[in-house]
């Protein structure tokens, strides 16, 4: 860390890309700490010399707060106008408005002055292509020309984001929230977060959304965030320069991300903070807290409808779990076969043609006198001569139990479906499509008690809280509570779940059922096993991730696991004043370590540092072509002072500037338990080991994360990367 | 840490508070989570051998949620009982019910029939004194009686609560939370969250509120919900004997605490998580979850109202800043003057007398058609002939303008009042005054903005929102904005200030004007000083708290700030065989350092490990008592096999199982940053500096806050304990 410090001073940069990471490497968020402070203090001391610097200090202060506002006003634009481009897409398989074809349905009706609420559906401006091709609205040849055309609709658009993915961005496709959180917790993927990513994935996302298929834009969405919170990053050296600061603002974008995907601004910094982000100080929570408020606002300024919730919500599924099959090899053909199943058999049924969000909203709405919809149909009390907002429970009619056997279909074919949709090569969420799930078991859960509460209503478990004639049951409620539970089950989230449903909903008197439901689900969930859907992503892919909800409480010491072990060879070191270009050039060619510790000598074996490899050899190629006089058998000098040296010795290397002199040690006698705690909290890369004083050994991200897989008997070899 | 773990297995707590605490020391947090390992560990492995070992290792696990259970239960229970206990007391100043002297106004007038919404305030049960004792309910002589009554019970009731905190229980007074952001952060503060503390706090802070004084009970509430939380812990040797897992069970109760004193449970976890807690794993983020859930259901279903959110809200004012006087030193003679003045003050205006939740209540409501209240007496559209809901602007009538000058006298009146009573010896809270405050302002601005935009529509900032004839300023909702604004400003809470006034008003619509006004104040705020006033609390006691959001920006390395400095004796450190007992007495008796350095001797000055001082004091005192032939000249051994002494030798002590082998070091090097870095997130008490293995100093928490005070130009000397 001060080694990178020094450097900064004496050489200012005197090699490029020194104090940079490769790719699919571990960053030392201490050092990058260390850096923006270094940086920080020479603005400020420099801020004093002119009224230039000063306002260029004043500037860099409130560069945090611009990329903040950059990011709100880009990813509010780009979810509005995602939502607007899936809304005509979705309704273009359908049809088409006569008046403007580029109006949806919802619009095309909205602007035609005939139009009431009650059939908002029915305008003689929108026209099914059936309608348009025949001229027969209605009848088994409309119904079947318009089921083709729906299909070979969905077939188009899976087809298009399949290849736009596979051919120009593959890291558009899956949520991307799996890799976010490997990439915020400080691993380097290059490209994951691009302009191309951030086009691609625009636009892919509204086709596989149209097209229908079983899965949600929420977690693509925050990707999208995170790729407009890089490309601002690139604007201001503070955060290009520093993968530290970089993930500050990739966080607060998370939170932007989430805030356009549901209009939940705060559910989006509380998701920030519980599910994605690794390093978040209260700074940050401030500044997630403005970029959400401002996505939030941009999106209701473009958002034509001015209904800001469940308008948000289009065509969503999802899925629990993951399965590989044969067809993952053909990811074109995997997309389009389950594009037709998906399509050929969601059409008929109601409760799966229509949009996700549109279904999610009829589960959760409670049916009042007016209600027309099939899920209303109950038996109306004829004594009751008005309409009033506080029915009581009523004996469900023929459409009820109809709708119930269509939602238990839906049930079925939503559940089968996402699991060969899941892992498909193209963007896809997670949020709503369990929402959506959850939401159907929970309205068929209260319907059914409703009317066993009607016809039962001696049964002891009623008769406390439900006399006859009363409104007990309130199915809605049952519907919002299952879709937090299957939310909640899937992800784990538990405060940020509960935030975002009611921001969702505006549902703040059911806060207590809401909060049952998220820390019920937890526990039966965790029952099953520890790890939420991203984590579990996270290890199948072998990232390097060192999880802080994980417990580590096995009783190994330091020394068990750190390198060299019993029969290995020796410790790979520099000595301080003993080595030679040569040698040195020969351990990094023999080696494939990050980085080398440095002692005072090989007998002694007391540390004085630690040398990163890369700036290693860097710095020796540039002494090598600069420096007159660098040749092989010249000395390596870390010592602050090189000694005197007969004059027919080739000129030596100083490199002191690029030593670490306060690498992170723990002596060997220290508990796995407490190491784990420290690479977690400080973010360290590697650590070296001691006794007494004398170097022993060395412990990396990698080798914690190898030993923690190996405690809990998994395969230690699926950590893949360093 | 590992010596605290070698301790338990080998010996089984051998000496009495081996690994406790002194009073008003800082506790380590690594070395508390090693020992809840080792104690899992032996659970776990016990398990196995028997049923009954078993089921006591599965009540462990499930401990902790009873715990929050119990917690939720009980602050609940207090908070609903205190809720109660406010009201009817409150109430006694003004007059007493007929029918049940144990009711309040609100209920007495509840339980007669007669009575309609409208003028629930009058009803032939309740009578005031005057009415009472001379039959008269208006005129001259009732008023003066009344008023005389009314101070006459407010002395009666702040003369019982400061007698009661002082003779009692100290501690019980003011609001608490920045001690229990002390406590949290690792410090011992004993008897502050005891039963004495438990019990008085609750009767005073009722006998405070009642008093009409100028404070409110949130804050007082989480202090209570703490010691509930502390005297839980006293049930399961898991949170009773390790002060780490004891401070994760305290934010928690914190969490409960505010949920119960809004009824926001949400809030209260994220008040918890932003404003209170150190340490805040996301384990216990869901405990904090389900106790905050078990305690705003138990209010709820004791709140004998139903309605579960105003309610909450009773006599509370607030001050911005703190100040000393005079009478500072007569605790109860400045409680009686600024009782009498108070209440002498407060009787005449409207807006003063009645209960703040009321004040804030009415400030938040827009005027319907039919409001009755003075601030709603606007002049009506005589064309409009029922009432509904969305009504234009109107000009204001007299009682409006009559309003404003009330409540900018009230608003004058509280400042200045709070400024005295903030700081007395009383149970005192924070929170819903500085609402009150910002809510005043709040409306005077609003109805200004509304008559500016009814008078002059045609100016340019009205033009394009506000045409005439239409409702476009609502002066409620710049109330609720400002008291956002105002409680902001004072503790700097953003997110969980959202929440909790959303979770209060269920205004879920206005959350982006909330955030706005969070975001503002905050930006305002800080440009005065970056410290919230629970910092500036911490910081006037002189705690040793190190503050999360302080970043430490200076150049200084480790060895500035260690000691020994350069004039300083050598460090005090123990060797590894060379030590006798009496060498390691005087050590002990010379120095009060809380523990002492082992090296391997004093030349090679290598470090072995740490030992405390209380464990070694402890260790010599049992080995001098029971240990036979241990003596003065005896050896102190802390290496693993002693070495063969001859027999007239007197017999060695073997101190290695007190070592802690893992003692965490930095090199003289590592700059200052890293180093808070470290404290701050590992909960470190004290760190070793070395250079190339060499022992050189110490750095302790206390050298590190002092170091930072002197960097920021602030006495050093303000950091008292340890």
């Amino acid at each position: 860390m001060n080694g990178a410090g020094n450097l900064m001073d004496f050489l200012d940069e005197p090699f490029p890309d020194v104090g940079t990471y490769e790719d699919f490497h571990t960053i030392d968020w201490l050092r990058e700490k260390s850096r923006d402070t270094d940086r920080h203090r020479k603005i400020t001391s420099k801020s004093k010399e002119s009224m230039w610097e000063l306002i260029k200090s004043l500037l860099d202060a409130w560069s945090g707060w611009v990329v903040m506002l950059l990011i709100g006003l880009l990813s509010g634009t780009l979810a509005g106008v995602i939502d607007l481009a899936v809304d005509w897409m979705t309704d273009l398989k359908e049809g088409v408005c006569l008046s403007a074809f580029w109006y949806s349905h919802e619009q095309c009706c909205w602007t035609s002055n005939e139009t009431t609420f009650d059939d908002r559906d029915k305008c003689p401006q929108w026209q099914t292509w059936a309608e348009l091709m025949t001229g027969h609205a209605e009848g088994g040849g409309a119904y079947v020309l318009n089921y083709f055309l729906y299909v070979l609709w969905a077939l188009l658009f899976s087809f298009l984001a399949v290849s736009l993915v596979r051919v120009f961005a593959p890291y558009a496709c899956g949520s991307g929230i799996p890799e976010i959180k490997t990439i915020l917790s400080g691993f380097i993927i290059r490209g994951y977060l691009g302009k191309w990513t951030l086009l691609i994935k625009t636009v892919t996302l509204v086709l596989a959304v149209s097209s229908g298929l079983s899965l949600g834009k929420e977690g693509p969405l925050v990707h999208v965030a995170c790729c407009c919170g890089n490309l601002f990053c690139s604007l201001f050296s503070k955060y290009s320069k520093n993968e530290g600061k970089r993930r500050e603002v990739l966080s607060a974008a998370a939170a932007a991300g989430v805030s356009v995907a549901f209009g939940a601004p705060i559910g989006g910094v509380l998701f920030s903070l519980e599910e994605v982000s690794y390093y978040f100080p209260l700074k940050t929570l401030w500044r997630s807290f403005f970029a959400a408020l401002v996505a939030a606002f941009t999106l209701r300024a473009i958002n034509p409808f001015g209904n800001s919730r469940l308008v948000l919500f289009y065509v969503e599924y999802h899925t629990p779990w993951y399965m590989t099959t044969q067809l993952g090899k053909y990811p074109v053909l995997e997309v389009i076969a389950v594009t037709a199943i998906t399509a050929v058999l969601a059409f008929p049924n109601p409760y799966t043609r229509r949009s996700t969000s549109e279904l999610i909203s009829e589960l959760f709405n409670d049916c009042g006198a007016l209600e027309s919809s099939q899920l209303c149909d109950y038996v109306n009390n004829p004594n009751m001569s008005r309409p009033v907002d506080d029915i009581p429970d009523r004996p469900a009619g023929p459409g009820v139990y109809n709708a119930l056997w269509q939602l238990a279909l839906a049930l079925v074919f939503k559940i089968v479906i996402t699991i060969f949709t899941f892992g498909m090569k193209i963007p896809s969420g997670l949020f709503i499509p369990s929402m959506a799930v959850g939401a159907i078991a929970g309205r068929i859960v209260g319907i059914a008690v409703e009317q066993m509460a009607y016809h039962h209503h001696d049964w002891i478990i009623f008769k406390n809280w439900c006399r006859p004639g009363a409104d007990c049951v309130t199915p809605g409620l049952y519907a919002m509570v299952g879709a937090a539970a299957c939310l909640g089950g899937v992800t784990r989230m538990t405060v940020s779940l509960v935030v975002i449903m009611f921001e969702l909903t505006g549902g703040l008197e059911y806060i207590v059922p809401l909060m049952a439901a998220a820390v019920t689900s937890k526990w039966v969930a965790d029952a099953f096993g520890k790890e939420g859907i991203y984590e579990s992503h996270i290890q199948l892919n072998g990232y390097p991730y060192l999880d802080v909800r994980d417990e580590f409480t096995h009783r190994t010491l330091a020394t068990d696991v750190m390198r060299p072990r019993r029969n290995d060879p020796p410790l790979a070191v520099l000595t301080q004043d003993s080595t030679t270009v040569e040698d040195a050039e020969a351990l990094i060619k023999d080696t494939d370590y990050s980085g080398f510790p440095v002692v005072v000598s090989r007998e002694s074996e007391r540390l004085i540092g630690f040398v990163q490899r890369r700036d290693l050899t860097l710095a020796i190629k540039t002494a090598r072509q600069k420096q007159d006089g660098v040749v092989s058998s010249s000395m390596v000098y870390f010592t602050e002072d090189a000694q005197q040296l007969p004059a027919s010795d080739p000129q030596p290397l100083k490199l002191r500037r690029i030593l670490n002199l306060s690498p992170f040690t723990v002596t060997d006698h220290t508990p796995m338990e407490t190491v784990v705690d420290i690479f977690r909290k400080l973010g360290l890369r590697q650590c070296l080991v001691t006794r007494s004083g004398r170097l022993l050994g060395i412990i990396t991200k990698k080798d914690v994360l190898r030993h923690m897989a190996q405690m809990m008997n998994q395969d230690p070899e699926s950590i893949m990367f360093n």
